[in-house]
C-alpha cells in the first residue's frame, strides 16, 4: 500500500527503504529505566497479520514528500544551500514571509495529550498517535492542508500551553484533538490568548459546527426551526460544553445539559466552573433529576457519552423527535430503538444514515481560516461553517439526508468559503 | 513546481488548492500587540520575482502526503474511526506497537531554536525553517526518513529540554539543528539522558564525521595517516568542538584548537566548561598565542568558523599540507591562494572540488540507527559512519578527490549499513 518510491517528484531510484519485514519490538521512548525493568506486556503477543485494519496502519499513513526536486547540485544549491540562506535572511528581516515562502502557512499541527483518546479515555500519547495521523490524512485529503501529529508526553495545563506556543513559529494553526476536559477549555482558551493563529478543539467545536448544522435541517424537515426546539445533551464533557454554547448561540429555544449526575442546574453544588456557567445559561424549564427527567417531552435528544439511554426514558420524548446518539460505535440509543420514537435519527456511525463525523467541518474551517489569513477561529465563523454545511444537502433533505455525505467533495471549499468570508467579516483578518 | 495533487495516492479531484496568487503578507504570530505596534519592516518591500531561489522556496519545499487510499467509506472506516480505535488500543496495551503501526519509527523531529542559523547567527526559529524544511527533503531524498521541521520559540536550555523530551513520544530520532554553543552540547547531553531514541546535534556530529572521513583520505594521498598529523581548528564552536573530539578518538597525531582569542590552552582564564576539557585533551606541543602561532608547522588547518585566516600565516604551514576552509560561502582561505600552499584543500562550496557537507552523514547515520532500532547515537557509530564514508571514494582517491560527492547514491546506504552493525557491536540496540 505504501508507494514505492519516497518522493513524489523524484524519480531516481533512491536508496535503503524501510525494511519490508517486520522492524523488531523496542521498548517505549523514555530513558532512565534499564530494559530488563519493562514488563513483558509491553511485547507484541497478538497475531493481527490478515487483519485489514492492522495491515493498513503498518508504517503509519502519512509521510512526508518533497515538492522541489533535488537531483542535481544546482537543485541543491537552490533548495539548501547557499541560496537557502538568502531565504532565512529575507524572513528575519520581514517576518511575514516565513508565510510565502515556507510551508507554514498551509501548515497545522495535530496536537494531542492522549488523554481522552476517541471515546477510549486516558491512553497517552503513543496510543493517540494512529488518530492523529487519522485526521492528517483527513485534512489533506479533504482540504489539501499538511497537518502534523504532535503527541505530547504532559498533561499539566502550563506545559500543554507551553509546549504548544513554543512550536507555535512553524504552524499556521493549531488543532487540539483528544485532550480530556475541563482542562481541554483552559487549554484552548489560554492558546487563544497568547497566538495569533488559529486555535481550535475539534472535538469541541468541529461536533458542534456539525451537530448544529443537522440539527437545523432536522428541525426544517420536521417543520420546525431551531427556536422551536427543546433539546437535552447528555454529557457535559467537551463536545457537550461545546455543542449546548454553540446551540445557544444559533437561538435554540431551551436546551439543558445532563452529567453522569443529572441535569445540570442552578441548585447543583458539585459543578466544575464550565459546568456552572452552562446552569446560568440553560435549562429555562428549570427542571432537576435525572437526564430522563429532562427528556419527558422534549424534541431532541443529542447524545455526546458513552452512556447509554434507556428506551423507558426515550419513549417520554415528544412527537417528531430528533435522535443524534453519537457514540462511537456504540450509540447511546440503538437506532432501531431510536427509530420507535423518533423521526429523524442520527449516528456517529458510517453504516446508518446521517452520519455525523467532524470531518464534516475541521477541514473545511482550517481551509476558510488559512486561506484568509484569520488570526482566529470565532463565533461567528463557526456559525458561518454550520450554515454552509447544512446548505449543502440542499433539495436532498429529507429524515435520511439532514447532512452531507462525509465524501461529498463540495463540504470542504463550501465550509471554506463561508468559514473566510465570516472571518472578513468579523475583523479577524490579519492586515495585508 | 508543485504538484497539482495533493496526496500521492488519491487520485479524485481534492478541493480548494492553496492560492496560486500570492497570499496577504501577515503579522508575525505572537499575540499580545495590538496589529498597529508593528514595524512597516515587516512589510516585504523586496521584489523577488524572478529569483530562482525565491521562486522555488514559494510555498515550501515538503507537504504531508497520504500512504493509504481516502476514497470510500470502508477506506475511512479501516484508517479512521471506527478501525483506527483497535489500533490504538493495542498501542495502548503493547507500547512497542507504535513504531509498527505509526510512521514513527521512521520519523525523525528536526528541531531548532533559530539561535545559529547557518552562519547568519541568531535570526529566531520563523527564520529558521527554510534551513529546517531542506534538512527535511535532505532526509527523505537520500534516506527515506519522514522529518517533521520544529523551530521552537525558547532558547533557555530546560525549556528547549523539556519541550524535546514532550515531543518525543511520536518520533523515532531527534536531530537537533542550528542552536548555539555553549548550549547545544548541554542540550543534547541533557536529552541523550532523558530519552532512549537517537539524539544528534548535526552541526557537531555530521560535520565531525564528514571532517574526520576527508581527513584520513586526504593524509593517504599524501602518503600520510591521522596519527602523522598535526592540525589547528579554527573555532571552538559546535563544529569545532566535535571536529576535534572526533579527531581526537580517531587518532590524531597531535591537534590544537583556536578561537577568537587565540589558542585554547591550560594557561587560559576565559574558558567555559566545554573549551576547559579541550585544553586538558589537545595541544601536546603546548603552543600558546594566536591562531598563526599554532599553524607555524602545522600539517592541517579545519576552518570551521567564519574567520578568515591571513595567507601570511597559511605560508607558514608544513610541507604536502592540508586545508579544510569550511566557511559558507566565503571560506576562512580563498581556495586560489590555499592552493598556493597546500596539497589538498576542501571547501564547503559546491563549485569547488573536494565539497564537506553533511548531507554525506545525516541521512545515512539516522536511517543506519532507525533501521538498527539503536536508542543513541555513540561514538562508535560515527568513527564506522566516517570509516565508511572514506572508503566509499576507493579508487577515485586523489588530491581532488577526499570524498564522494553529495549526490553519490552509494553514501547513505553504506554509511547505514556501517552505523547500523556498529550499533550492534556497541550494544545500543533495543531488545526485539
Amino acid at each position: 500500500m505504501r508507494p514505492a518510491i519516497w518522493s513524489n517528484v523524484s524519480t531516481v531510484s533512491t536508496v535503503s527503504p524501510v525494511p519490508s519485514t517486520d522492524p523488531p519490538l523496542p521498548d517505549a521512548h523514555p530513558a532512565g529505566e534499564p530494559s530488563g525493568d519493562r514488563s513483558s506486556s509491553d511485547q507484541d503477543s497478538g497475531d493481527r497479520r490478515g487483519d485489514a485494519v492492522f495491515e493498513l496502519h503498518r508504517g503509519g499513513k502519512i509521510e512526508l514528500a518533497l515538492t522541489v526536486p533535488v537531483q542535481t547540485r544546482e537543485d541543491l544549491s537552490l533548495a539548501y544551500t547557499p541560496g537557502v540562506a538568502r531565504v532565512c535572511t529575507a524572513i528575519a528581516a520581514h517576518p511575514a514571509l516565513a508565510d510565502v515562502y515556507t510551508w507554514r502557512a498551509n501548515t497545522v499541527a495535530v496536537v494531542t495529550d492522549g488523554t481522552a483518546v476517541l471515546g477510549l479515555g486516558d491512553l497517552g500519547p503513543a496510543a493517540a498517535l494512529p488518530v492523529m495521523e487519522g485526521k492528517a490524512l483527513l485534512f489533506k485529503r479533504f482540504a489539501g492542508i499538511d497537518a502534523v501529529p504532535l503527541v505530547l508526553d504532559c498533561t499539566d495545563v502550563d506545559e500543554l500551553v507551553d509546549t504548544v506556543v513554543r512550536l507555535a513559529p512553524g504552524f499556521g494553526g493549531i488543532n487540539l484533538e483528544d485532550i480530556s476536559a475541563p482542562r481541554c477549555f483552559e487549554v484552548e482558551r489560554r492558546l487563544q490568548q497568547r497566538l495569533r493563529i488559529p486555535v481550535f478543539h475539534d472535538d469541541q467545536h468541529g461536533t458542534a459546527v456539525v451537530v448544529l448544522a443537522a440539527l437545523r435541517n432536522a428541525a426544517a424537515v420536521t417543520g420546525r426551526t431551531l427556536g422551536d426546539l427543546r433539546v437535552v445533551v447528555s454529557g457535559a464533557g467537551a463536545a457537550g460544553v461545546a455543542v449546548t454554547l454553540i446551540l445557544l448561540a444559533a437561538g435554540i429555544g431551551d436546551i439543558a445539559v445532563a452529567d453522569s449526575r443529572g441535569i445540570v442546574s442552578r441548585d447543583r453544588l458539585d459543578l466544575t466552573e464550565v459546568k456552572s456557567g452552562l446552569a446560568q445559561d440553560t435549562n429555562l424549564a428549570g427542571r432537576t433529576g435525572s437526564l430522563a427527567d429532562a427528556l419527558r417531552g422534549a424534541d431532541g435528544l443529542l447524545g455526546l457519552s458513552a452512556g447509554r439511554v434507556p428506551e423507558q426514558a426515550v419513549a417520554t420524548m415528544a412527537d417528531d423527535a430528533i435522535i443524534f446518539a453519537l457514540a462511537n460505535p456504540d450509540p447511546e440509543v440503538d437506532p432501531v430503538v431510536a427509530h420507535r420514537y423518533a423521526r429523524v435519527v442520527a449516528t456517529g456511525r458510517s453504516d446508518y444514515p446521517n452520519q455525523i463525523n467532524n470531518v464534516l467541518a475541521f477541514p473545511g474551517i482550517f481551509r476558510g481560516a488559512l486561506d484568509a489569513g484569520a488570526t482566529r477561529i470565532t463565533e461567528g465563523m463557526k456559525l458561518a461553517a454550520a450554515e454552509a454545511l447544512a446548505e449543502i444537502v440542499g433539495a436532498d433533505l429529507s429524515e435520511t439526508c439532514v447532512v452531507p455525505s462525509v465524501l461529498d467533495e463540495r463540504v470542504a471549499p463550501q465550509v471554506a468559503a463561508a468559514v473566510a468570508a465570516a472571518a472578513k467579516v468579523e475583523g479577524v483578518v490579519r492586515p495585508s
